[in-house]
């Protein structure tokens, strides 16, 4: 039996493996993905997102927590680190974050570190979290530490995107102001004990409302935790599962939103599986060699070099 | 006369108008850039870059003031936020930075928001200082906000990056790491007058000490500076140097970086130009359009989809 036919029996072996094909950029991907495309969809996909120490993977373990105490429902965590493309580690390893869930299986905790060129990771995100999908995860939590270009890719995998904040994002916010309402679906206020938390809730809760008067459609909810203490995290999921309602109940929004996931996924893999043609056959012709030895060494400017090998292939 | 040959003779007009034709991505580009690709390579270029907060604009600020001071030298800045690429809209206003080198003709800035596609920004970057060397600025200061996956392809362009720290980015130092010793050559710890600042240098200290065993090349500096009151800015200034006379020194390692760049900027073109090819056929062709709708609609996987058009293009 095939790697795909075990991970759609439940073997979870069988699904790490296919993770870690997806990790290497594996040539295989190409011919696995599409047998599992028009499987799953059933399962709920929240982002989780922000600043680096605003608490994120505290938040995510809670959530993880109530999710398998209240409704017993099975949970994916893909912890994601972008910001370190070359080292090809991930942030917190999987065995610190296993530690409260590892006696449960039904929980599943993978990091991920950004390898190999850039747009990878949030296709890699996107694969992964299909095969969480179809494997029948019922929940599935996207950690990403930032907020910047490279997470807005990421983060279109999710139905619903939660951005993480701490009191002292006051510079956060007002830097990344038009950034962080397109991400939005849910804003926190983590670390809610400290000076200053009614503060940036308040500003965030200015911001919201003149977008709101705009789009009049989804109210943002800004949201105050303290994941640490597990405060807020209630809350929290009923506003997700809230969002989930929403987007069910506005169609159009939600098809929009897919078509538009389903055009920025295509136009990535598309530009990715030209990119390697182009490369592969570049090590063969030696015209395609030349041009590219052409480029390296500065002979040839990359604009008449792209020109001459779109036209070549 | 054209605006390239208007632009190479020192007017500016026709360099604002050129930068913004690579802001729309205009198609105009890939005929301007390959004309002006061969002249330049004098400016030096560098890169700041650090979380939101940190004080990059100050410091840039005061640096510009600096140079002009003591070298008389003409100084161009890039502001860019990868942050909000939906909104087009740059994170400070060009009018807020102008304010204290408003009458002074040979510093030029410009600001930079994220629009388009996923690259773009990357790319638009190294496009607009290029211009800015042929021009003939001395001096290029790119200034971005992350330090993220993004910033990455961003600081490619530049021979020189600062990263700008803050004492209480600790949290950043533990998740970012391996990241930042990619991209850093020049450490800062900025408003050092805080607590726990010489905590903070010591800890990057120890970071770049354990890395430099393994690479026993250029020890990363880690300087402290209080851009708002000027402190640390000649040391700053003098380290930038002296790295822009180590790489001169070692060949073999700026050869290695030029060709990187090159080769890593020209896929970047490579698959933007195929992408455009594909969209421009995409309006036009029958089975294209077909393709993309089957894509959008969710009828047709995008892996195969990508392989049938990467055949047909």
């Amino acid at each position: 039996m095939n790697l795909v036919d075990q991970m759609l029996e439940g073997n979870v072996k069988a699904l790490t493996r296919l993770i870690t094909l997806i990790e290497n950029q594996s040539s295989e991907i190409i011919k696995i993905m599409p047998k599992i495309y028009k499987k799953g969809g059933q399962a709920l996909v929240v982002g989780i997102t922000g600043p680096p120490g605003a608490g994120k993977s505290t938040l995510v373990d809670q959530l993880t927590t109530l999710i398998r105490r209240e409704e017993k429902k099975k949970v994916a965590v893909l912890a994601i680190d972008p910001s370190s493309p070359f080292s090809g580690g991930a942030v917190l390893g999987d065995r610190i974050r296993m530690q409260s869930h590892a006696k449960d299986s039904d929980v599943f905790i993978r990091s991920l570190g950004a390898r190999g060129s850039y747009g990878g990771l949030s296709r890699a995100t996107k694969e992964i979290v299909r095969l969480f999908d179809v494997f029948g995860f019922d929940i599935i939590l996207v950690e990403t530490v930032g907020v910047g270009q490279s997470e807005l890719g990421i983060m279109e995998v999710a139905d619903t995107t939660v951005v993480v904040l701490v009191p002292e994002s006051g510079d956060t916010v007002q830097t990344l102001k038009a950034g962080l309402l397109e991400i939005a679906n849910i804003f926190i206020v983590n670390k809610s004990d400290r000076p200053n938390a009614s503060q940036m809730k308040h500003q965030l809760m200015e911001m919201v409302g003149l977008e709101h008067l705009e789009k009049e459609k989804w109210l943002i909810p800004v949201l105050q935790t303290q994941a640490i203490k597990g405060t807020g995290i209630e809350e929290l999921w009923a506003k997700i599962l809230e969002y989930a309602a929403f987007l069910k109940k506005n169609h159009a929004v939600l098809e929009h939103k897919k078509r538009q996931e389903r055009r920025g996924e295509f136009l990535e893999i598309l530009t990715l599986t030209y990119q390697k043609e182009f490369l592969r056959r570049a090590q063969k012709e030696t015209k395609l060699k030349l041009l590219l030895e052409d480029v390296e060494n500065g002979a040839k400017d990359p604009y008449t070099a792209a020109s001459q090998a779109v036209r070549k292939i």
